[in-house]
């Protein structure tokens, strides 16, 4: 097996710090490589949690916002709740005849990818909700996590909750650890989320904003139950996000990630805090992972990269600036 | 000065107290009497807190959520984001000619309050966003405590974040030693809660669940403002609190407390948890704060008095359960 330039120089990176340096067992992000942007994330939360220093931020005003898909995890070739959305939509297909001629559930069925991109947000959430109608949220969130245990990516051919980004997941550990609140911040229904996010970003569910299907309270005994209607409440995307930041959690993130132009709304608001750090995963490993921007159907970046030095907005180089993408696989 | 017959029970009991249990001097709720109510409270937070219990729950999921108006401050003549916002209208009523045949603005005006009333939860947050359309979420908030600064109740003659209730300020912070999330969930807009609620309550903004004003995303300068618009994006009341807890928690609350009918669904979705302790607290002293419940214009309580026995919701009966109503007077 050849040994790629990147691994040479990141062998070479260890062996030259292990000489002289007693920071390298303390590395919080040890698989970011030693370059400017990892610099200028840890200087960020450095300055920002030291008590004396001029650019201080109390822990309760510590809120970090992650888009998901494509920025904590894969979203090639689509996003995971739409491959879980159309593999339901098929298996209940032969009981919902009128979905042959409805959208977004035609688009599902005939696999038709370029409508199903162009539904958005909202054909994706109503593609969830109708395939859950008079379940409750927790058993969408079970339903989740049964799909979850056997599915696997078509390429990569890993379970979807390891197919997320190691570099990403010791930035969640290292904020947490100096006192951030990690939110993530999806287009994704909440449910969807929630169903495996504890336990894999050790994010639980209150910190999950996301869409919303259409709910309704229905009691029996004395019990309330949310049962799930064929519809959708609240389609998270692009400015929705900025706007529902706002409503559900009240204060400015002072930390930013994402990787498509629907992300960047949430940075222009970061921006209106007194310190913020804004970064966009930029998809630039087609070996380890996907090569994708301006032109891709799902997680398009276009002006968050023509726009990005103006704004100050830090882009990772994913091939350049991550040593590794993957978890080690679980046994 | 006469002495009230409460006044001498608690005396004694407290003298009583005094010479055999050093409990006393621990004792997280002082202004609650011993009555089984309190017992029934403590013995609740015990048992879910004592990791041997077979009705143990992890911290994670020890969830509290409060109404507000009624539950934890006064909201008798009415809801004090509704005087709020009547003060706003009427100040601003020279700009705006067209309120004069537009309702709720109408009502408010002249001081219609059976129409304010009918109006419900939308007609109040329709105030709201109408007396400030154009500003921020944060300018909203700003707006509040000003007025909150010098704002007296028309008859308890003392600022309305002091009219708030100390038994229930005593149990907020003997949930959260106790590892509890405490939330409010509220009818009023969660940027009139925002406002103050840190500081009174000890609860911070991403806490607050409640109605939305209509908002947009403005951009200028890179920097993303949160406006608000002329509209209600969600009104919060009924059956609306336990779908908005269940979208933005994500779990079923454990320990729920409201005043009203509008309250009910909280406590019945609580019931679907395995552990949950459900209050109601019934406005019966008239001479200390205000009598009212099945007849009130403003926190109707009929079905939970009706149904309180068969569903085991615990009535507060504020003249015989409370020491005290409101916390002293600050200088």
């Amino acid at each position: 097996m050849l040994i790629p330039a990147t691994r040479i120089a990141q062998v070479t990176i260890a062996a030259a710090l292990l000489g002289n340096t007693p920071l390298l067992a303390a590395d919080p992000l040890p698989s970011w490589k030693e370059t400017p942007l990892k610099q200028s994330l840890i200087e960020f939360v450095t300055k920002v949690t030291k008590e004396d220093s001029p650019d201080y931020v109390p822990p309760a005003e510590r809120i970090a916002a992650f888009d998901n898909d494509g920025t904590l995890c894969s979203e090639q070739p689509m996003y995971t709740q739409f491959i879980f959305g159309q593999d339901k939509v098929k298996e209940q297909a032969a009981a919902h005849p009128e979905w042959k001629e409805k959208q977004p559930f035609k688009a599902a069925l005939e696999d038709d990818i370029a409508s199903i991109g162009e539904s958005e947000v909202k054909g994706l959430t109503a593609i969830v909700a109708g395939t859950h109608v008079g379940r409750t949220t927790e058993e969408l969130q079970k339903s989740v996590n049964d799909w979850l245990a056997t599915a696997q990516h078509p390429t990569l051919k890993r379970p979807y909750t390891e197919l997320v980004y190691q570099p990403m997941l010791e930035l969640l550990s290292y904020l947490r650890a100096n006192e951030f609140k990690t939110y993530i911040v999806t287009g994704s229904a909440v449910e969807f989320l929630r169903a495996w996010a504890e336990r894999v970003y050790g994010i639980p569910p209150e910190r999950i904003i996301g869409s919303n299907v259409e709910t309704a309270v229905v009691v029996k005994d004395g019990v309330a139950r949310i049962e799930i209607a064929d519809g959708v409440a609240f389609a998270n995307n692009k400015s929705g996000k900025a706007l529902l930041i706002d409503r559900v959690i009240g204060r400015k993130p002072i930390l930013v990630f994402g990787n498509s132009d629907g992300d960047l709304d949430m940075m222009r608001l970061a921006a209106g805090a007194k310190n913020h750090w804004a970064g966009i995963v930029h998809h630039t490993d087609g070996e380890r992972e996907f090569a994708y921007d301006s032109e891709s159907l799902f997680g398009r970046l276009k002006a968050g990269l023509t726009d990005a030095e103006k704004n100050g907005w830090h882009v990772v180089d994913m091939k350049n600036d991550w040593l590794t993408v993957f978890p080690p696989a679980k046994q």
